[in-house]
């Protein structure tokens, strides 16, 4: 079969707010081929990942992600590297290029499960999805005592493992930021996993993050995420090698392999952390899962939107028994709700599994859509090269 | 005073072709502030980077750059700074971010250095403009014979160094590949500098890479550039210590200081090329060129466009003397000679330097450029985010 369409929904809510939170839009991809339809989701700026599909060529090495993807063969797995392996080549100097791919990859897998009557995982290799215990992904509050009234709610909801994000952290004293620590420990409760993550707060300043470390150690904090800019190496490596328990982790903004390869090689984290929906989807990510095994660093997914997202996010170490944490949206906004027909449910034991139902198994409600979907049109001289898709 | 407008012009030739030809469009930037004009050119897929710009804001961390930009201050090269820092956190996974801003980023510095009257290395610390040996950008041609042809082309246009690029190289046999250098060295002459870009054709095959090491010392080549995929570190490391004349060149694709110094340190390149008009402009390039001068590797602008983004391009390494070599845009289409009113050009020892007019010391003749100025228009809801500027 070859690929005949490629469609960007471009969701989101009605206001969207400065938060540090990826679920208040959202770009999901549909892919139809043979008569088949799979699903992606880009986690990225829509409107940029949408010119960059339908934009006109600059040259040779400037290409829209379209020319490499539509009427494409597409029979198995071996296809879809291949054609991720020419967008690399013919829109390598298209920054965006990897956000937009990481949507359709996604979906091009959905698609060949569900013809095939298999999980995305089982195309992978794995034998069986093992079961994950996922982290409410929680934000810190503006003070230590709203971060502990999150912590509590999590625990009352049943989540085994949180993680904290944002807020305040290095932006005040190391004593508030160890004072937000201990709160959030004393929320989720002594014995669930608690991770913190400070979103690159700290730059390359080496110094001022670790002066968090005694902080993160008393919380018996399991990893310290994106203390630094993502491709600080040197900073990462220095930070690994001072006396702590906390390990780093990062990744989340790896839009290729090698990204992730040199986070783990150079900067020495000891959990490595993938954005499906950025490295260029499945295919990518299941490279690094297995890099991560080699080296005995921990995998996790990076997840903040929705359970289309979740679904991808969780194949490509759906079949790793010892990589145990995953993340979780706990609290997105309704429209990251409202994308999945059938959402990956918690356990009796509070944990998680990939979806065994073909392909990555969520099907997209898009009439539950039709209220946050964005009006986008884009001309280039007598040409509408995108409108946003109708939805019936 | 306050930056009040960011204009992006999209320019491109009446037809677009697959050449490796960088200046068959252009986006060129339009800063106003205080009543002063500053001029930049983003070397990027102009649609996604105009879209880069304008889009809605999906979260805090994935603002357009617009967010960052508009209505800051601008009295000095230390709020330039500050509005690229802006830029890094507030757009951190806007992955196109960083092109955009490039050419903002130039216009800010043109902008500074017309309204203090002097030219912008004066700015950056320079106390003299030194000149440098302008190499001619050539593609290699289909045959040898084709190379041969363009190389002598070069010489009697009074080039003293040639830089032959993509073309069949890495396509055939180790052989072929040989006789291109030979006969790209035939026609340039036994003293020129002569330079091979294979824009990373090899991938990560270092196998294949290092089978062309014997052509190129055979050649006289000074630098074997882009072998490898721009991230692929330790694929250039692993060539960089084999037993050859060539040093290795990489760098255009960076589009932060870390990918730059990335190459440097654990690539080990002997020359690093940086594209001032996708590193984030003028600030961040002149950071590499210090870090290059530290570890005794030599700096080297990628310049494939107009005389606007190579006087951008020389400004970072312009009173370095002892970095001698500088790429010079030998035959760009006609809309990439159109865009500077005053072009930079080498003078009776076929040198040049950068302007000693104030700023960049390029005006830009729009007028001139109308005739490939593109019409596109961007609208999200009820509202056009983005239309074309009119040229009177």
């Amino acid at each position: 079969m070859k690929i005949e369409t490629v469609d960007f929904f471009y969701f989101a809510m009605p206001e969207v707010t400065t938060d540090a939170d990826g679920s208040q839009d959202a770009l999901i991809v549909r892919v139809s081929a043979g008569g088949h339809i799979g699903w992606g989701e880009c986690e990225a700026a829509p409107l940029p990942s949408i010119a960059a599909f339908i934009c006109p060529m600059s040259h040779g090495a400037c290409r829209p992600v379209a020319a490499s993807v539509l009427g494409q063969k597409l029979e198995g797995p071996d296809d879809i590297a291949r054609i991720s392996a020419l967008v690399a080549r013919d829109s390598m100097d298209l920054l965006q290029a990897p956000h937009t791919l990481s949507g359709i990859e996604m979906a091009l897998w959905d698609l060949l499960g569900r013809r095939r009557d298999e999980p995305v995982w089982k195309m992978l290799g794995y034998k069986r999805s093992e079961p994950k215990i996922p982290y409410a992904s929680l934000l810190f509050g503006n003070t230590p005592e709203e971060t502990l009234e999150r912590g509590r709610k999590a625990r009352a909801d049943g989540f085994g493992a949180a993680k904290f994000g944002w807020g305040p952290i290095g932006t005040g004293s190391v004593k508030a930021d160890a004072d937000q620590f201990a709160a959030a420990r004393e929320g989720i409760g002594p014995d669930a996993h608690l991770m913190v993550d400070v979103g690159q707060i700290f730059g390359e300043d080496i110094d001022a993050a670790s002066q968090r470390l005694a902080g993160l150690d008393a919380a018996r904090v399991l990893w310290f995420e994106e203390p630094f800019f993502g491709s600080a190496y040197e900073a990462y490596a220095a930070l690994a090698g001072m006396k702590s328990k906390v390990r780093l982790a990062g990744g989340e903004a790896a839009h290729n392999v090698a990204m992730a390869r040199h986070l783990m090689d150079y900067g020495k984290v000891g959990h490595i952390q993938i954005d499906c929906g950025r490295i260029g989807g499945i295919g990518p990510s299941k490279i690094v899962a297995d890099l991560a095994v080699e080296r005995g660093i921990t995998y996790v997914n990076h997840t903040f939107t929705t359970h289309l997202a979740l679904s991808a996010s969780l194949q490509a170490y759906a079949g790793i028994a010892d990589d145990r944490i995953c993340e979780y949206p706990a609290a997105p906004r309704p429209l990251a709700l409202a994308v999945a027909e059938n959402p990956i449910l918690r356990d009796g034991n509070g944990e998680i599994c990939a979806p065994e139902r073909p392909g990555l198994g969520v099907d997209v409600d898009l009439p539950a859509l039709k209220p946050y979907l964005v009006d986008a049109e884009i001309k280039v001289g007598n040409q509408t090269l995108y409108r946003t898709p109708r939805i019936d």
